[in-house]
């Protein structure tokens, strides 16, 4: 049997101390596998991964999960449609801390929108230097009144990351608003004399947000469009694939060939609708309905029926960009020849926004607008954010990571078929599904009070996402808890 | 002649030093009508107010305009729809700086969303508290994982100035937000089997966002609906009053009554159309439309037309809420004796947001809903905010400094009528029209580079969005420089 090495990491001093926070609270990652049963990867027997743990500039998790009480604990009060209340002075890293002093490795980090981790000591300088105050504390109307240093901003942080061919860029408040103004954006360039209504068109268990635009083509779930008026706009099936992929490469390229060529269709039978389709909208992986992938060749081809019939292609990174799939963009693993038209990003970006061509800017000035059109105080934050991703060489430790946990659930699928299934991820960005929703709602529930905070997704999916300061280690600490909670799970 | 008589106000100290700022230019208002042209109200013969200005507890203003260039100057290059670039660092109180060293006195602030001037030392020192940083670089998804002090925050702020009868709140990240999701909210609460189709009822000249839900109660521009598809949903009149009000009595009850009228037809025709009015939207005062008002009279006849059909009564406070116009929420003026069902607001309350009653909570949790569904960083800002206008009593300044500005605009519409007409207001929300757009627009650029910016809406109207932090020597200065630019004007 191979243990996991974990490399003893000497407590490098307490690098981000506040008031009122403890230092023995802080990380000194003294970690060996004997000493921690939980440690352990795996019975006997079963294939385990030996993995040093990335090298580390900054320090700031804790060593590990620490549970006093049932989640949501005694003082989670008026928790209803709430999970639990949380102490985020306490949080630190990859650690999410609830008000009872529970301490949880969190996999799902705020619904995948912390990039760097809790209380990050880079972050929490940025705040304290005093010529930042104002930026926090003098909101501007983005649009008209600019600070002065906003583009230098911009180009350090967005623009720095801005994907292949997309020189544009307009910032938003949130995800929904991103979406939103990148439909209007399209429609703006669309416009063609004699054509009312146009429309985008989108796929089924897609989800681009719930304002009434982005609602329109959002179908994950069936309770988010009750009761709300929305627009004839078309929508395509989308792929779904069999796994293993190399198992069923044939059904799967039949699947794939099968939603495109319904594109065509409904880009067809709605022009003569007289809902002209003026651009398509697909996450690269879709998130809220299940962590459901299609092929870079399925893009590839969905880019090249864009261009064909003159439509946008309009790719929503808002869950899968900021690097969690070990590129920034996770279309970017597609190797598109022609880059998207489009592309909008919030939550890990901590702002929202759309990337776009340079042919896509509105023809008049204010047509794109509103009061904050951002906010300056997360562009800061950003821009630090970027930076230490960069210094860190966070990409390559969502990929190593993101490998060590998929093979690991691979792992756990091969031992445990009866609970694990169709396990698949890009980087980090991992899922697996369960046999039914009540079984996936009873594993996460059961792994969080184990101390390991959990996503689902879709009717019956589990989804990983953890911050980009996810390491090795984290993914062998997870892999044991939730080998053991399989183990006995019922 | 009676000449302005200020106070003196001796130099209290700097109370608000960060690096890099000169303590040169903070204020130590040291004025005296004597000793300073501007500060003079009026050519002899004018009428004068004599009004000593209001105890300041915290000084943090400049003492006046001071203009080193034309604006935008040459450092506000790149300047394509931007006005200029600004300096916020050097910018306080009620004086905006911009990159060329330009301070003008700022009566648009920042498209009305700065509630209590820039740099606002009690701000700066909530940045600067060691137990607040985590606030701001931890953002949570509200809604599954608050804060173990959200609900107390909430209660310390929002809801200490929830409008009577509106028990709920859900917060949101921008005015557009909180529409589309009061909206939602409203087609929830009015669910009836059979009708599949919702509207919300809004008014010519209404603006309420620039979403795609929004935007189809949005009518102050042509340019922001053009090419965007929208829904049919029933637009009614506003009433076009006329002034002086005094004058106009009758004619202004009948515009008024007709456009009633017209409210309740659409309601009729709309459910036959199977597009049942589900809500209704008005602004106490259109803002983006040209200020349009209209009698509290006419709205409490709407909020019963309203009960009458079955349709929930929606305000929309975003521009006019957080005190602008002497009561915290603007329909506060009314007296309604059945409260608003819903009450949306954003911009000064730095965060957005709708209040409800609490038979409109939705049935089910996660049906109103987004990652961040606001952020608690504006909401220990908005904390601190809301103390202050208590505190200086802030809403009797804006009754008093209204006054004096609005008692000067009618006074120059009688000196000037070839440029100033239906001077009007409440608080400091106040405007005026001008014979037409490019006269509007002149007038806009002379006072800039007078050092007093001003915003515009409507047609041709001129519209003042100052601060809560606007006195009543402000609106003295502006009228004074004002009168200078229209003796001038051709």
């Amino acid at each position: 049997m191979v243990l996991i090495s974990f490399r003893t990491v000497p407590s490098e001093g307490i690098l981000f101390l506040k008031e009122g926070i403890m230092a023995s609270l802080l990380l000194a990652r003294r970690v060996a596998c004997s000493s921690q049963k939980n440690f352990c990867l795996f019975t006997p027997g079963s294939r385990c991964i030996s993995q040093a743990a990335a090298k580390i500039d900054i320090e700031f998790d804790y060593d590990g999960p620490l549970m006093k009480t049932e989640v949501p604990g005694p003082r989670s009060q008026n928790a209803e449609a709430v999970h639990f209340f949380c102490n985020y002075e306490e949080s630190r890293g990859n650690y999410l801390v609830d008000v009872d002093g529970n301490r949880m490795l969190d996999l799902y980090s705020q619904i995948s929108s912390v990039p760097i981790g809790y209380n990050h000591p880079a972050l929490a300088k940025l705040i304290q230097q005093p010529q930042n105050a104002s930026t926090f504390i003098n909101r501007p109307a983005l649009g008209i009144l600019p600070p002065e240093n906003f583009v230098d901003k911009l180009r350090e942080s967005l623009m720095s990351v801005a994907p292949k061919g997309l020189s544009q860029l307009i910032t938003m408040a949130c995800g929904s608003c991103s979406n939103e103004n990148a439909f209007k954006t399209i429609f703006m360039w669309y416009r063609s004399p004699g054509c009312p209504d146009y429309s985008i068109l989108s796929f089924m268990g897609a989800f681009h947000g719930r304002t009434m635009g982005c609602l329109a083509t959002t179908h994950s779930k069936a309770i988010h469009k009750i009761d709300i008026p929305s627009f004839d706009w078309p929508i395509a099936p989308f792929p779904r694939l069999k796994y293993p992929l190399e198992e069923f490469v044939k059904d799967n390229q039949q699947e794939e060939a099968r939603c495109l060529e319904e594109v065509e269709d409904l880009i067809v039978k709605y022009r003569k609708k007289k809902r002209t389709v003026a651009g398509i909208i697909v996450e690269p992986i879709q998130s809220e309905g299940g962590d459901n992938h299609a092929s870079d060749d399925f893009f590839r081809k969905l880019r090249d029926i864009a261009r064909k019939h003159g439509c946008a292609f309009l790719v929503d990174e808002v869950q899968t960009g900021g690097g969690c799939t070990g590129k920034f963009w996770a279309h970017e693993h597609w190797g598109l020849d022609d880059p998207a038209d489009v592309m909008s990003f919030s939550k890990k970006m901590m702002t929202g926004g759309f990337f776009h061509k340079e042919e896509f800017r509105p023809n008049a000035p204010y047509r794109i607008f509103n009061t904050w059109l951002g906010d300056p105080s997360k562009n800061l934050l950003l821009a630090e954010v970027i930076n230490i991703i960069k210094r860190e060489d966070l990409l390559n430790n969502v990929t190593h990571a993101g490998k060590t946990l998929l093979t690991g659930l691979l792992d756990l699928q091969a031992r445990y078929p009866q609970f694990i299934s169709r396990a698949r991820g890009r980087g980090t960005f991992c899922s697996f599904d369960t046999p039914d929703e009540s079984v996936r709602n009873k594993l996460i529930l059961t792994a969080r009070n184990k101390g390991v905070v959990l996503g689902g997704c879709g009717d019956k999916s589990i989804r990983f996402r953890p911050t980009l300061v996810f390491r090795d280690h984290h993914a062998h600490l997870f892999l044991n808890i939730f080998s053991d909670i399989l183990a006995d799970f019922k």
